[in-house]
């Protein structure tokens, strides 16, 4: 007998598809700003191409490839990593879009929502925060669970972020609380609910020479197109201060987990270490990155990031199931506790008043209508954004993990193994076999 | 004793390289437009690097990295797939720049042609024609024959293309019509003749699953860099419009592929529709992308994309040996056929007339010198253009099989083997057959 | 008993981030020049984001993803090829830009010096050299090594090329010179130093099919992006020239090594030519990328550049343990003679005059305040600049070698093997063992 859970994947796209279509076409607009005046590239004309698109392309790379790759070092699970890794960043991006374009891009003149290539790059940014959720969960959950995760998960990420930046008017460039903190506490929430012991016993649950190795790819692409994540809807000074600020620390977090990891694991390395940790100042500097931190400023935030993620690694990962907390990926480490160095770092920095740069943001972003504040009310609305996305994750992921648990969503066979989602290359014929034999003494 | 064929490739080459090096050194030239007033980002002088260089890039690792990684999904031809990928696409940018300088961009005054930016990622265009000729071919043709199929491929492209672009006037700005639909056909019909019916039951016409990762690489940079391919040569709003048309019709046809692939394979997915119908959407959207279609319009090119390209793979692939056709990537299902939809398209939105926005491209192309024309007069001139690619696709990859048929090109080996291209590395020390064993039993 | 040698690695990385912080906190300043008027890209404001950064992300990609993974192509050392490459780029980074500042970009107003995106990707020009020597001594050297050798050898390149730029005023806008002939010829002489007999029979030394594919992944990268290296940071008529050239170069010598491997190959190829000597091209146009010196110069200069590249592989590298020299990767083969070629082809461009353009130069970068020369001088002086480069190189090189000797710094193990530096994923359960067996036939 069939099982009609098994038609549940292609329904669920299917009828997202159908409305996400009518959506788009009941309400989104193309926005072109004729470039008859490009020499102003302080306040360029929104979604201008020739100023956005080449870090768009860089931040669209992170997510398909970065994330995507990233999530490959599982020794079996790496068909499912990249794959769903595509397709939920895929629906996300769309879903994104919508939810977005109601929320921050409404034009109340012609009734619609505006897409430009600044939409398509905040998309890329909302989908960020999905990932990292997607990177708790990593291996424990099928593919239609993802996609019902990313359509709960999407609105909440959206809404927390126009509160922070709209009634807060908490500054965040680099996105490290509304993207890394959000999605990385979302995710554990959720894996909270969904806890299972026999995780913790999984022969599959760890990786091989060649897996690391296709890691690496993304964790590399990460690292190199961070600068453009983090500079990616700044304009003016605070382009130039994003970009330096987080190749500087990024840099520094790359020398900080190398000598955390030889440290800690007697002159040799980890590669879990160096896939994840090394980014971890990107993540860390995110908060202030547009301001005038110094350059020695975002070499000790990266250079902190990085040990703390080695830390949380090596310390804390292995305690989380004692709280029934399973983190396949690690987020915690790279995601969550580097997002709160750079919220709290950003509580300091604001307090610091007009070197911060906080309070010229006041304006553009803000329904205070840009009413100016002293600097240690602004500290104070950054830790509230702060609490605030700590809070919506929390509340977001437990509120999806009982959901996912429903038993409609919640068909799944063996844990991090590709064989449960894939049909996997086989073998064939006895010649192959043989060869296969001989191939193996070579090959390895 | 030598066979004396066995220097026909370096001669061949060495030859071409002496012949390209005199056209060049007689009749190119650089152009450079200084930038004086760069404001103008409607109309950017020709070739401008401010404004073309970033998306060129992308393009050009869409040809080398993207197609070049995508083809190497077979378990015993990676090698070739990446190796022939990266001689054929550069013997055809040289080939396709001189070409295309000589139709598209003669500089009469100087009686040279023009070489900038622009003429890159044009050559970069034809080359994609080529490479996707050679997904048809692939392990099935030698390195001489796909250099002899490149230089009789590419004359036929960009003549193709200019009587398209200049007497027909047909748009395209994506080059569905004049590159993917030509590129598939062109290979298509030369596999027809050099069809064998022991390409059926070759034991390595089949992936691995190291060769399935090392594709999703090909795969993700294409999807990625996609919106650049489409926006390439636009300017003015057509580029904001060509950027996120791409951009949704891509995302839309991961879903749509996703969706198919999992209802016809009982809730699995397969990575052929993962590596390749996920790209369908970024073809199809191809002619009328740089047009006001709507987002709407696009998610719904896309959908619809990705959904036929996994039909074809199903039930197309399989049943055109009937035909003799042996398609090894199945161009037919991400190029074929995703093509004919984008020209038909095409034909569509130009019969709408105004709002499509064919009609203002008139001025700039045509030889009839910018006459106006009534919109089902564009209509049928879009229709007139992909007959005639169609027409001249298939008559070219005949002509170019029956030459590659010939015995001086056609010596081969076994199919799909690198061990006919390739000195493979080997295990030689009796230490390394034993830890080959144990690595094998860990490794994987 | 614990040897405290096992400490170094985080130590000496711990002090140096300290002492980098504190002289980044002194003396380092962002630059931000307002873009009020951005109509001039023939002479934009120092280090404008808009103006350098799609090409520098696109060098940072070549510096991390592009030489990271080329080197990968060992069988058992790709983690410490990709790992190692990872915290030596990052290293060198903070280091050239400290050096770099102090030396090129010192503000005397405000006792500081500039960090800008300029300064982002020259560093990364640096890195390249420090990457290159690393590529002579791959496998040879532990990780504390490459730190003190980068330690070394950045203030010597930096130096070489300051001496080069400023007081012999000798052009190289691809660092053909400064750069590669640098990198080459210093890991030369270190590796000749550090030569051991037993190098020459390690079962290890050598790759395996995987292996060689993600060095491709690295080898197409820095193809694609080599044109924003030797155009990254020149401006006007230049940069177009620098794309042009280099794009038609690389194509060529992607050529002429395709050829001369089939052709020395007997009608097969060779992965370690095609991972290689393809780039040779992008080396050797270097010098003069930025001058008229026609595409078919262009042309003629890859072609050779390429052969002559894998003539070097064959008949060059298996000759140099003779003389002590035991190059990993074939540095001399990419980096070295190309290098020579670029810079000879530069003495004699610069003889040609007022076409090279080399002349115009002298204004903006020279100590001899601009004071026009004619062009046998300028001619003698690049000249001078590659004698005093290669000079340096081996010079410095030599020291740094007898320094790595010493016994501090040489604890190491077995050659060319991750176990030494690694925790390499191992295998645990019986099931597992079964598992792979089976795979290792089916996957193979």
């Amino acid at each position: 007998m069939v099982d009609p859970r098994q038609y549940l994947f292609p329904l669920i796209l299917f009828l997202f598809q159908i409305v996400f279509t009518f959506l788009l076409g009941f309400h989104s607009e193309y926005k072109y700003f004729p470039a008859s005046n490009v020499t102003d590239y302080e306040s360029p004309s929104r979604g201008l191409v020739e100023f956005y698109y080449a870090m768009f392309t860089d931040i669209h790379v992170m997510m398909f490839i970065g994330f995507g790759f990233l999530m490959t070092f599982l020794r079996r699970y790496s068909f499912s990593s990249v794959g769903f890794n595509f397709i939920l960043c895929a629906f996300t991006l769309e879903w994104a879009i919508i939810l977005r374009g109601y929320l921050f891009d409404w034009d109340s003149t012609t009734q619609k929502f505006i897409v430009d290539v600044q939409s398509l790059a905040t998309a890329d940014f909302v989908s960020a925060s999905i990932l990292i959720s997607m990177g708790a969960l990593l291996g424990k959950v099928n593919s239609v669970q993802l996609i019902v995760m990313s359509f709960i998960e999407v609105p909440i990420q959206v809404v927390n972020e126009w509160i922070g930046l709209h009634l807060f008017c908490g500054f965040d460039p680099g996105e490290s609380m509304y993207v890394h903190v959000f999605g990385a506490y979302f995710g554990l929430a959720a894996t909270f609910v969904l806890f299972r012991s026999d995780f913790l016993d999984s022969p599959l649950e760890k990786s091989r020479y060649t897996s690391d190795l296709f890691a690496m790819i993304g964790s590399i692409f990460l690292f190199c197109f961070w600068p453009s994540f983090n500079a990616g809807v700044t304009t003016g000074s605070d382009r130039i201060h994003a970009v330096t600020n987080t190749y500087i620390s990024i840099c520094a977090s790359v020398i900080g987990a190398f000598l955390m990891s030889s440290l800690l694991k007697k002159n040799k390395f980890d590669m879990v270490h160096v896939q994840n940790s090394t980014l971890a100042g990107g993540v860390a500097v995110g908060t202030v990155a547009g301001s005038n931190i110094g350059l020695h400023g975002a070499m000790v935030i990266g250079t902190l990031a990085g040990m703390i993620s080695v830390l949380g690694y090596n310390f804390v990962s292995p305690r989380l199931p004692n709280i029934r907390i399973h983190d396949t990926c690690g987020v915690n480490n790279l995601h969550g506790m580097p997002g709160l160095m750079a919220g709290i770092t950003g509580i300091i920095v604001a307090s610091i008043g007009d070197r911060s740069g906080f309070s010229k943001h006041l304006t553009d972003t803000c329904r205070g209508g840009g009413k100016s504040r002293d600097s240690s009310t602004q500290s104070g609305f950054q830790a509230a954004a702060l609490g605030l996305t700590l809070g919506m994750a929390i509340v977001g992921g437990l509120i999806a993990g009982m959901i996912l648990r429903l038993p409609i969503f919640a068909q799944k066979g063996k844990d991090f193994d590709d064989e449960e989602n894939w049909h996997l290359p086989e073998n064939e014929s006895k010649e192959d076999i043989t060869r296969g034999i001989t191939m193996a003494r070579t090959a390895l």
